[in-house]
């Protein structure tokens, strides 16, 4: 029996991707080792990240004026990156307080340049997205971030912030693949990969051209977006592994037909409501016997600011 | 047929292990799920993080007054990470030069503080250690650095620095389980996991208590070694496949009969000299027909400045 987790933390992958990963453990594509012995600039393993980048390129209509980078330190550590790569201490970035993750996010930030909270719906007990209508934006910030999917408090935005010519930054570790969206709202996109795209250990940044080249002094190097970007994530030992998976889901998901068929299986399995987050266990998610949930996933139905009904992550 | 990969990156894994891996690919402890498909938090997860830090101290001898931690970003983060936890921007650190990852560690390191190169053997082309006589280490310094061994220029330390009261800091990426140390002889190891204890992606590293809490402003959570250690490495989302990879070496090198019996393996095998990186594989090395090498080890025998053979790592 399958078991979908639906928990904190890593998730359900597709039963097709772990079954080749296992059927390939001692001997990959013919080689005699296991994908995680053989040496990442290998020309055999070079060609799994690069075709990697190059499904999730045409997964997500990603344009060529975007890097996609492969990183080490999760989403928590893409909260340091950020400011350090995008802000200077002195420049103010604008952020939006909707969960747990916003405030995080914003808690590391502070660290590293000027933060406007430019809305906090803690008042709510984070059940709340802020009314469209009543964000600024400062034509002056450095950029805006938001959390498309907040999983804890369970609100998700029903709309993509219009900031204009200010970048806007998105975690969307909880949202990413789950349906299509239009890359070239953002600045910049992340995302842990342990909810939609594989297992834990590996980050995918999407970080648009004319952003990278800035990071202040003191930025890691394996941070560095334009150091990584320059040495195809691989200044250092990538986790490869987590690669050669993220891969392999994303042939999948190819196969189940691209991310507008996702968008919509989900859209029918969810009724009114969209469970965003773990959409690769939702996928497969079979009836009755054959199943079994370890958590009961916590649902909110909240309204937002804004008046319309929020859609819903997984808690 | 089975292939031993000595190449750079990562290397080869016990048998044993893999087979384990695949065998338990869909359905780990009976949970119907992948260990890659369950929460970090779930009690089952946390015990083998726990299982895996248990037998990495019985197999090292670490004495409690040493925290374990399980990080992201390899040891080159760890070039980083090192000086914002142990060194003020006014501290001295001593670093020893004796090739290309000693190289790197200093160059990132004098971002962050000042550094006094004790030693550079750059002159033979790394292929010489200095004399352990002709080392002045200063009482003021906050660390030593060194690599005891090197794998590019293909150098091994013979002797530990005997640093008295200042901490002894070492990237044991190839080193480290291949023998026996004396664990209390630094006040920090660390070490990527590529080489010799799993899958790449996780950095181990082992901190002496006193040296912990004294991270400075703008150090990274994620690099914090006492917010690491009082979340038991689970700040953010860990690597957990890399960790769960990683227990299972432990127990497969304590089921070989610890360090003593794989460090006298090791000599028997190579003969006068000790190629300890990638020892994974050597030890499971069989005779001819059995198996193939994707790389020839580059072995060196260059004399040391102190005028002993200088033991030998792989390429």
């Amino acid at each position: 029996m399958r078991v979908f987790n639906f928990a904190a933390g890593p998730a359900t992958l597709p039963l097709e991707v772990l079954e080749q990963a296992r059927n390939e453990m001692l001997d990959w594509q013919g080689s005699g080792m296991s994908v995680m012995e053989v040496s990442h600039r290998s020309k055999a393993f070079v060609a799994v990240a690069e075709q990697a980048e190059a499904d999730l390129r045409e997964l997500m209509s990603i344009p060529s004026n975007y890097r996609v980078l492969f990183l080490q330190g999760g989403a928590t550590g893409q909260f340091t990156a950020i400011p350090m790569n995008l802000a200077t201490p002195d420049s103010t970035t604008q952020y939006l307080n909707t969960g747990a993750w916003s405030k995080k996010a914003i808690g590391e930030a502070k660290r590293y340049c000027k933060v406007e909270v430019l809305a906090d719906e803690s008042a709510s007990n984070y059940s709340t997205v802020p009314a469209e209508a009543t964000l600024k934006y400062s034509a002056d910030a450095a950029y805006v971030h938001y959390t498309p999917n907040e999983t804890i408090g369970g609100v998700e935005f029903p709309y993509v912030p219009a900031t204009g010519n200010v970048p806007l930054v998105a975690d969307m570790s909880s949202t990413i693949l789950s349906r299509p969206i239009d890359v070239s709202q953002f600045g910049l996109i992340y995302a842990g990969a342990q909810k939609n795209i594989g297992p834990s250990g590996l980050c995918v940044v999407l970080v648009r051209d004319d952003l990278i080249g800035k990071a202040r002094a003191g930025t890691p190097p394996i941070w560095d977006y334009a150091a990584m970007a320059k040495e195809g994530s691989m200044l250092n030992t990538p986790p490869t592994f987590g690669i050669y998976m993220a891969g392999l889901v994303f042939q999948w998901l190819k196969r189940q037909g691209g991310l507008g068929v996702i968008g919509e299986r989900q859209s029918r399995q969810g009724g009114d409501l969209v469970s965003c987050d773990r959409f690769l266990g939702l996928l497969q998610e079979p009836s009755g016997a054959e199943c079994a949930l370890v958590d009961e996933r916590a649902v909110h139905h909240p309204e937002s600011g804004s008046g319309k009904n929020v859609l819903c992550g997984s808690g």
